[in-house]
Parts: C-alpha cells; structure tokens; sequence
C-alpha cells in the first residue's frame, strides 16, 4: 500500500495511485497540477524547484500554459516519467524532501481550477446499451428499442466544443423551440425537460494522421486520460429538432467536465472483462483480453439550499462498447484525431432502474417523479439545482477517484 | 468601375471590388494575404512596406500567423479598414507606389495557400429546400419529403472540424461499415458512393459569451465572410449509420474550403430578396429586408486525365434559411460562438435537374448516371477523379468571386 508524506484522508479519491493532471489558475497565471489527499501540487513550480530533471526530452515550459495540450503531445513516455516521479517525491519514504518542495503545495479547497484541455473536436457516443433501449423504448418502439445498426457499430455524433466548462461552472437554461404534442406549429420558450447525462469521456492523447486509422490494438497508446462528464440535455428542444440529422440545439448549450485527468494508466487495475457482443462485430471492433473498466459512478441533485439527494449509483462497466472500440471506429474512415479532442461514453445506464443515468430515464420521462431529501419531487431539473456526478474505482485497498464533476442551472436570462 | 495598376483579366473572380484574405506559406512562414487579378499580396509584407500604419488598433503582427483568427478577431472596424486601404493602394490612381510595394506581390498561381483559419467548431446546416426535398422524397417518403420541422427551424448538425483541409488536397477514399440491402448483416469495405456536397461556408467574425444570443437584426456583424465548401460525403456508410444520432463516419473523412475568404461586405452587392418562407417563422427567426445573395456556383468533375465536365450550376440564392437566420437560430439557446467557427450552408440544390447540388440527385441515387466529356459515366465519385467547385457573384460589370474549391479521390489506403 502505497502512502505519502502528504495527508491522504480515508476514501480520498486522490491516492498515490492516482495522480491526475488539472490547470489551476493563480492570479492570473495557469499551472498544470496535479493532486495528492487534500494537496493540489503545482507541478510547473516543482520543477522550478528541481523535479523532472532527469526525464529526457521534457520541457518544464509545457507545464506554464492554459491547457495540457502540449504537455500531453510530449508522449506516454514523458507524461507516464513525470506522473512516475510525482509518486516517487512524495511516496513516505521521501519526507526529507517535504521542505524543497513547501513552494508548491496548496491546499485543494483553495486551487482553482480551469478547463484543462484546449478541445478540438468533441465526439459523444451512445455506448450504453441499458440506455439506448431505455431511450427506444420511450420514444421509438418498445418491441424494437434498439436500432438495427446499434449492435454492430459504436452509434456516436459530433458536439460541440466551445461550451464545454469545467466543473463549478453555472448555466443558463437554455431557449428554444418545443412543439407540444397537441399543438399544430412549434413555440418559443425556455425548456421544462432540462435533463443531466451521466457520462465520462476521454481525452485524445497522440494526433493522427488524415488517412491512418487506429486500431483497437493499439487504441491505447492514443488515450490520454478519463474525466466525469455531464452532457447536459433540453428533451423538449430535442424532440423537435433531432430527425434527421441528430441533437443539436438541445445539447450545444452546455456540457460540463471534472477538472482532474486521470490517466489510463492509473485506471489500469480496474480493468474488467467487456459486455459480451452478440452478434460478433466485424473484425476492425474486435479485441483480445479485458477492455472495460470497474468505475463506480453517482448522480447527486443538490438544491439551491444545499440538500444533496444520490438519485443514481451506475457503473462504467456497464458500457457495451469499448472505448478501444471507439477510437477504432471513429478513425476506421481515415478521420483524423488531435490531442485534446474529448471523446464522451454516451449516458451510461446500468440495468437496474436505479442505475439510469439520466431523469429522462431516473422518471420515465416524468411519469414518475423522485423524492429529494427536502420532500420536494423532481421530474426535471429546477432552476437553481446543481447536479454533481461522482466516480472513482476501487479494488482492495487501492482507490482512484474523479474528485467532481458540478454544474448549476440559473433561470433564462 | 473601380481599376488597379496591378492586371485583372477579365472575368477575374478578384478584383478590386473583391479584396479577399488568405494565407500563404512562403518557404516555412505563414502570412495573411489578398489577391488581385493574377497577384497574390503577402500582407504583412505590405505592412513591413508602410501600409496601415493609420490605423488605430491595428496589430501588424496579426499578419505573420498561421491563421487568420487573430487578425479576424481584431474586429470589423479594423479589419474593414484594412481592406478599404488596400482597395485604395492598388487603385489605378496610385499607380506611383508601385515600386514601393513590389516586394509584398508574387504571382497568384505561385502563392501557396494554406487552411486560412484554426476553426474551432463546425456547423453543417441543411438549408436548401429542394436539396432536403429530394432527399426525402428518395430515402424517405416521397409525399411527405419535408420532415415537419424543416420549415420551422434550419436543421443543422455539429460536425468534424480536424478533417477540414484547404483546396489543393488529396484524400483517401474511406472504408467503412454499410449494409447491402439484401444482407442480414453490415459489411466492412470501401465506400462505392463516394459524393460531393456543393455547399458555402462562412466564417464567425466576432466571439460571444455563453448564454447571449445573436439576433438576425445584429448578425452580420458576426459573419466575416464566405467560402465554397465541399462536404464529401460516403453515401453507402452514411444510409447504414446515421438513425438515430445523424451523420458521422460518413462526412468526417475529408471536407473542402476554398483558400480565399470573400468578406460579406464585398457581397454586400450581391443581395437578393430571401426565400418567401410560409408558413411564418417564429418572432426570432424573422428579418427584416434583403438577406439573401445571388452567387453563381458551379460543379466540376476533373478526371485523372484532366478532362473536365460542368455537371451542376446552382446558385446561393436557392437557400431557404439566410445565414442571420442560421446565426439567430444556433445562438438562441446560449450556444457561444468563437472566432474562426465555420458554419456550413448544406447542399444547395435549385429547382431544376441541372441545378441539383450532389450525385445523389444529379444521378438520382445512381438510377441515372451521368455523362462525362471524356465519354465516361459517373454514378458516384471514382478514385482519382477531381471535384472543383467554383463560385461568383455578377451585377453589371462588377464581379465578386471565389476562385476555386478542388480536391482530389485517392484509392483506398
């Protein structure tokens, strides 16, 4: 069991078998970070202080900007050195440097943290199978809920990246147009259907080439790292709107990300086996050994008031589709992908209804409102309601988490 | 009649009433540039040479970049005073000056243009009634073509920004999943549908904040300007994938823009009454008096050997959303908009055969193939073909064009 000189609390998400990469903002300069217990590291100023020296090919300067983007497109070999040796400084077997590097810690409740990813492109999948038949289900045929094409190739559309925030950020319910089913033409207003996504995404971590495609062999050399990811959703705007080219207005509005990357690497030992996919996918999907991941994911409503209520506790595990599989179809065309870009998993549902990852879902498309812990019902989210998606992995004593991952609605400006 | 002292043959899509921005790669250095006549002129070259010092605001270095972005993002007050002093620069009157800027000019046909913008997001619409009325009427219902929300709000979709190159490009032709219509189960292989879109593009010009909107009434000045743009399309891949979530693998393999951005207040002759739209829009999809452009545009096919067949001559002014409607309709929810986001038109397809904007109605979905000068037929795009789209805008003798969108069809990698 590894253990830090630094205070790791009980059921911290932050272990030393964790170590994320974040931006934080001090003054008005950015600082990629990472965080260790309650300690946010910057880790520009421990290399001013004498870390990373010895990795070859690395340039601190990589560490002084607004996003990770050119840290990242330094390679595996470089970011895995750095993370490697933030756990070696500040294993407890290397206290006696507690004092060289003093410069460098603040507390986590006092770091700020920004977008960490300049992102390019932002892919979003329909990954989850519990989902997409729950969603067929409502809305399309009950017999049918899943789309011919469903089984045998990962379904995923292209978002919208300029209003991807990070988490603490706040929104205004979004405008649009809705067309009630007794009404003869579509009317303007705020949407009543403002909905969450459970989503997590991951970040692209080595560019490709027009042309090349990546295969689910080596899919993961260009994954970078996992964040928790709320793509928010208008189902009133989107009912109108998404036949037949898919959402658009009804997701652009707003998506909100956790602040803190967590490698790969780190959400190694809670590699599952993935779904059993029936029929067999055509060879490009297919891969050898385990390709899912145990990671324990929760929704929380919290109310204006600060009352949280857990409306639901799913898993990524639940995902039918890899995201090696992903990578490898999204490029199996010759379409080009950049580090930074953000690939989201989709809603991810598991099979039981409390495991729904959306309100959509959570009360079948309203029907059957939730109780919150104050007494008040929702079929949707209020105005002034946040909603916190939590994650983190656990296997015997070792424990990676996402920190979390906050957004708050404000009434229509 | 305004006239330069540098040549401009006649029919030249630049002249002086045009005075587009590019950029050019001389040797390893990006610069932003215009064209007159034959004359590609290295702007930031013109600056070093005394041109808009007058300028207030004015940051020369903003044309020693790889993109345009920062130079657009200056704003129109300074970005159409550049322009103006460039129309006056190479006015016949001022012919003295020649020898001061020299320097600044190389011949057009030696200029190597290079993409002009980092674009942030993309957004393809699909604004052409009689293109979204073929469409319907071949794969959909042919008595109900229109889908109930077409006419109430311009139906876009987010699409893949990392695939989008400048004219001059060559791509491979893409493989991927699609279902015969007698198999049980998709295939994997190359698409045999391979289209053009004939579609235009314009350029956002001015950033805003998430949760504003654009209003029709304050639009333009968000448009910088416009391009041709090709959406290649894999209409095999396309048919296979896109229910429920829209088009993904079968569009983000390669897209097309034309090097030169024409700005809107060279176009600003060019406008037209718009579509008469019934039945009545909503309040913030309505506008008041011209806002549509009459511009010519035209397909070529250019076969390996070079022969070259015109195979559509549509026109801009067949759209049925404006683009301030588009702007109005993407913002209305608080969809932020970045400088550098291009905005597709979709395939503008006229009335009539001649004027349909894809193969897929010039050839009615391959029923009826087409003829090429050199004696050949084409259902679909063959590899190692050409597409070049060409586009201008006529009103007496004053003439506004595009130059030319071309890129090639590689075999299969």
């Amino acid at each position: 069991m590894k253990t830090s000189w630094l205070q790791i609390p009980e059921n911290s998400d932050f272990t030393l078998y964790n170590v994320p990469f974040g931006v934080i903002k001090i003054n008005s300069n950015y600082y990629a970070a990472t965080c260790i217990g309650d300690t946010a590291i910057n880790l520009f100023e421990l290399a001013q202080l004498g870390a990373f020296k010895s990795i070859k090919g690395f340039n601190k300067n990589t560490l002084n900007q607004q996003y990770l983007n050119d840290f990242i497109a330094l390679g595996k070999q470089i970011t895995n050195a750095v993370r490697e040796e933030i756990i070696n400084l500040f294993d407890e077997k290397n206290g006696a440097q507690k004092q060289q590097f003093a410069k460098a810690l603040l507390k986590l409740t006092e770091a700020k943290n920004t977008l960490p990813i300049k992102i390019g492109d932002y892919t979003d999948f329909y990954s989850s199978i519990d989902h997409a038949t729950n969603i067929g289900k409502m809305i399309r045929d009950p017999a049918n809920a899943l789309m011919p094409n469903w089984k045998h190739l990962p379904v995923a559309y292209h978002g919208r990246a300029s209003s991807i925030c990070v988490s603490g950020h706040s929104f205004y319910r979004p405008k649009g147009q809705k067309k009630p089913a007794d009404a003869d033409a579509p009317i303007f207003g705020q949407t009543n259907l403002l909905d969450f996504e459970l989503e997590t995404g991951f970040i692209i971590g080595k560019s490709t080439t027009m042309g090349d495609s990546i295969t689910t062999q080596n899919a993961s050399d260009y994954i970078f790292g996992k964040v928790l990811f709320n793509d928010w959703s208008a189902r009133d705007i989107q009912t109108w709107e998404y036949v037949p080219l898919g959402p658009f207005l009804a997701k652009n509005f707003a998506s909100t990300i956790s602040p803190w990357i967590i490698t790969i690497e780190a959400l190694e030992p809670f590699k599952v086996e993935g779904y059993k996919q029936i029929p067999e996918v055509l060879p490009y999907l297919q891969y050898k050994g385990f390709d899912n991941y145990d990671i324990n994911l929760e929704v929380i409503i919290e109310t204006q008031q600060g009352v949280q209520t857990s409306v639901c506790q799913s898993n990524y595990k639940y995902m039918y589709w890899t995201m090696t599989q992903q990578l490898a179809h999204h490029s199996v065309n010759g379409c080009n992908v950049n580090v930074g870009d953000l690939m989201g998993s989709g809603t991810i549902s598991g099979p039981q209804p409390h495991e729904f990852g959306s309100l959509m879902e959570l009360t079948w498309k309203g029907a059957n409102p939730i109780k919150l812990n104050d007494g008040t019902e929702r079929k949707f989210i209020n105005d002034n309601d946040s909603v916190i998606i939590k994650g983190y992995a656990q296997k015997g004593n070792i424990r990676v988490g996402f920190g979390e991952c906050k957004s708050t609605v404000l009434p229509t400006k």
